[in-house]
């Protein structure tokens, strides 16, 4: 996989935060090979810890990947209340668009759990998926989180170990409630 | 075990709720046999979902249990910050004492995660942590929470097991990420 870079990352709207209404956005650019055709491209991404998201365009994101279709009025008022919610998005011209997202509660203080991480499929297999993970674990870091956890599907867990993530550390068990 | 017996689930203090300052309490009733001295007693403890918490009498129940110190300024932002937080008493005359603890994390919409769940080790023993948890799982069924998850340490597995909690479902590993 080929390692991409962080540009701007401290981007020149910090200094004047105060006097711009645009969220701040974070340029990520992986060097892609083409293939055979000789020459390399770049994919340049863009990440936002803004909660202002067209519900629509999440909904579009999580149906391209086969998520089942969720209220949107929860999904709303799940975004609201998480403590970190990360998009990525392609830009071209004016034209912005949605190709990840990942979301994490907590209690502010010791405790994260990551949920709902999505990529695009005409972006999966090009290190998306990680720079989305490392940006959400650094953003939860810098607020000082210690324990940061999730759940994952199996067929994702050895891309989460490669991220850093522990299955079951000292037997720790993941555990889901069902109704009886 | 002895199966205990909700008491004034719905208190009358609701009806005349704004007028009262006064948490809630709901009181459950855990009938024990006395050992070979014949004779029966009860224990009834009370649950509450008052975020209203002595710190120091967290932090010496915490202590009983064995578990490390933590900054009290952290645990007051983690408990401002849980969704929902179920604490759990004996009453005696004047005098209330904190038996137990547990909190949830969540989004308010999707998912919840229980965190600290703790009873006493004087109180262990005689349900009360199965009343705990069944208290603080219907305060999030109520919510309209449909998915309540944990991470159990391997020796309360079984116990959560017990509550209806199943690890790893379809594969689903809980993980936790460790810095490098």
């Amino acid at each position: 996989m080929t390692q991409g870079f962080w540009k701007n990352l401290f981007s020149s709207s910090e200094n004047n935060s105060t006097t711009t209404s645009s969220p701040k956005l974070e340029e990520y650019v992986v060097p892609t090979s083409n293939n055979g055709a000789g020459g390399n491209e770049e994919i340049r991404v863009y990440f936002s810890t803004s909660r202002e998201i067209d519900l629509y365009d999440l909904e579009e994101l999580c149906d391209a990947v086969g998520w089942s279709r969720r209220p949107l009025r929860k999904v709303k008022k799940a975004v609201q209340h998480s403590f970190c919610v990360v998009t990525m998005w392609e830009i071209q011209g004016a034209k912005k668009r949605l190709v990840g997202f990942s979301r994490a509660t907590s209690d502010h203080a010791f405790n994260a759990t990551i949920w709902d991480v999505v990529v695009h499929p005409d972006y999966q297999g090009k290190g998306l998926g990680k720079a989305l993970m490392q940006y959400l674990i650094k953003k939860l870091r810098k607020e000082d989180i210690s324990n940061i956890t999730l759940f994952a599907d199996p067929h994702v867990v050895d891309f989460y170990k490669n991220l850093g993530f522990v299955s079951d550390p000292e037997g720790i068990k993941g555990m889901f409630w069902y109704p009886r």
